[in-house]
């Protein structure tokens, strides 16, 4: 094999017809294959079947002293936030645990930020002129449609090898309508990087000319390692406060890829000062979120140690998916020269990047012939992905079988669009 | 006994010292009771508690080819909206089922009326000058707090015997500020008015001039009678599209006071356009409710005839509660004529409506004694009975022997407050 771009019109020609034929082969099965979202597998979801068995008798449900079972504790129960705060190397007193979305915990908290402000805002956001967002992309296009839904005009900033790229988010929050940033701070959404020790502090010590600034911490993948051990993670909350800007950070969590995607239990941690104002305000919303499946939670997942070894068990299902994804590329696609992606270590995705121009014609292909996946840009603000190259690979759902001809068709694709961008 | 107001000086000295050493002796006790909130009892939730268990082999949680353990469906399992619409007697595609909290599916629809607008919203209300709210009184606390915290202006419509003064609310409604307005429209919270036939006629033909008005059903009790058979109640959403107002309405119920009150399941129903229109900007809030809690449900209820048998179950714990309450109002109060008081036949409260001036000052006793009950006020927009008259009694939550020592004292603080005002 050869790189595409070193290849004579005539070879590419004769490349383009072989894989075009190939093409022909796989869309003539009709297969009906997806590798769009980040979803766990039925193989992950039966294995914490466990959980449903956890509370029988009526005295089972009562932590504390409070019945689960009955309203209150808007904030959550004590066991839940001493469950998170294990495992985020926080204070129990930091966490608000709510209901079964952190994509909801941190909706609710830019929504109010918007209708009634934040503890250090002049005024709720709707009265301002602009706001600005700062968003390292590519990114998780569910965070990017927060903001935009709100009206935030939102900025990409450029993802490197350690994080966003600091230089650029340090001279961008001198404009005091910089109002926040999404961050995926490890095994980010796509691409799998982790954020270095360099750029946390950086981050956690960051000076914004907004007295609000919203530094939004998406720590979704925190126990999320699906190749090695656990690898210990900075507590963004202690790093923060050391420099000053206690009030400045909201870190989100949730058991989502833990037990149950649809059934799970968020955590929103943040200062107690900024808890202290936040609490009245969404105890108006709700008296409450589902305290029973938080102690579900608590007596199924035990402790930080507990739920380490069972995410081993749900790395084991995950690596083999992950390396047929990474086989097939590395296979298939390393030696034309067409593309680049980087091995994640955890999370749920593979970002690949396709030869800039060719990412959405590769994934219309792909679509034709019965592979699903998240759309082109979908990782850039605003969706749209100015180089037209990233790509979003979500290998968690199929069985790796039909991966395996998920990636395979996924290949023929970028390698159809690069083959029609170079010109045959 | 005689009435209070036909005492002499005298009279009433004498009965003031015999009240207050009763008082002093119930005080004594360093009692700890609660009548505040509308909390069914330990008895009721262990009587549910079959629900932990419909739910056990994975197979189970597949409803209609959906893994209600993973993510997705907005709107709910259509099993579940097949449920509700039964028992709120409207369509299932009329039907978005939410999490564990009906407040809040109320909340996030007045939020993003704020943040969004509504369907025929002008633009969205935080860009008003002035938005106005109706809010029949005495009602519900948590609903008035709602839109107090938006920053709406809270405007009392007074409640008559077969629902809100609607000679009132039609003329209130000529004001295009007038956005909205509250309902809980059988067995109302507090007096357990059923609205009749007529009122529900003028509501549901109502002529707002603000477009995007909002008719919040708040159908909380739509079962819950304690009192003789399931009362059969008007389909709203039909009526409303009967009268061209058919995106103008809002209703809401959960199962808070059917199985769990802290985990039950929500619903939203409203007109097809207006979940055309609401469902892509909640969907970015949130991916989906909790939908193993949803089929939970769907399999422990069934269907509304099942449901209704469940609920004479919870009306048998009820009953003796509301005797227990109005027979010592009835015994203790009425020959004294220093308080009047409804007989609701359904729902989780008794209104009493002390003599005018003496409400604060009744609870305020009752507070000193150990009784704790919802804040003298709580009933009126902005906390403040202009009458200081209104008193919610919820008499759900504790065992009837420690009801009849809680009501006791309620009595007796209620005599001393009148006792105090008309001079002693």
């Amino acid at each position: 094999m050869m790189k595409y771009t070193e290849m004579t019109a005539r070879q590419r020609q004769a490349e383009y017809d072989a894989v075009l034929a190939d093409y022909e082969k796989q869309k003539a099965l009709g297969l009906k294959l997806n590798m769009a979202r980040g979803k766990p597998s039925t193989e992950q979801l039966n294995m914490v079947m466990d959980m449903c068995s956890v509370l029988v008798k009526p005295e089972d449900f009562v932590s504390d002293g409070i019945d689960s079972r009955n309203y209150g504790n808007v904030d959550g129960l004590p066991a839940a936030k001493a469950l998170f705060a294990d495992i985020l190397g926080c204070k129990p007193e930091q966490c608000f645990v709510g209901g079964n979305a952190s994509l909801q915990l941190m909706y609710d908290a830019i929504s109010k930020a918007y209708t009634h402000g934040l503890l250090h805002s002049e005024k709720p956001w709707s009265k301002l002129e602009k706001v600005k967002w700062l968003c390292p992309a590519p990114g998780y296009d569910r965070h990017f449609k927060v903001t935009q839904t709100f009206g935030a005009e939102l900025i990409t900033v450029p993802m490197t090898a350690d994080g966003p790229d600091m230089d650029r988010v340090e001279e961008l929050i001198q404009d005091p309508a910089v109002k926040g940033m999404w961050n995926v701070p490890k095994y980010s959404n796509p691409e799998g990087v982790v954020y270095s020790d360099e750029t946390i502090r950086r981050i956690a010590s960051m000076k914004p000319a907004a007295p609000d600034f919203m530094l939004m911490w998406d720590n979704a993948y925190c126990i999320h390692e699906f190749e090695g051990d656990f690898v210990p993670f900075a507590d963004i909350l202690s790093l923060c406060a050391e420099y000053g800007n206690a009030d400045m950070v909201y870190e989100f969590a949730s058991t989502s890829k833990v037990t149950f995607p649809g059934a799970g239990v968020s955590v929103m941690a943040t200062s107690e000062a900024n808890l202290a104002y936040l609490k009245p305000i969404i105890n108006i919303q709700t008296i409450g979120y589902d305290k029973i499946n938080q102690l579900r939670h608590v007596k199924y997942l035990k402790n930080k140690e507990h739920t380490l070894a069972l995410m081993q068990r749900h790395a084991a299902i995950l690596r083999p998916k992950f390396h047929t994804v990474l086989d097939a590329l590395d296979r298939e696609i390393a030696p034309l020269g067409i593309g680049t992606w980087k091995r994640p270590m955890g999370g749920y995705f593979v970002s690949y990047d396709a030869m800039p121009g060719t990412a959405k014609r590769a994934l219309a292909l792909c679509k034709e012939a019965g592979v699903t996946m998240t759309g082109a840009g979908a990782t850039f603000p605003y969706g749209e992905d100015p180089r037209d190259s990233n790509i979003r690979i979500a290998p968690s759902l199929p069985p790796v079988e039909e991966l395996q001809q998920a990636i395979a068709i996924f290949c023929i694709c970028v390698k159809l669009a690069a083959l029609e961008k170079l010109g045959v």
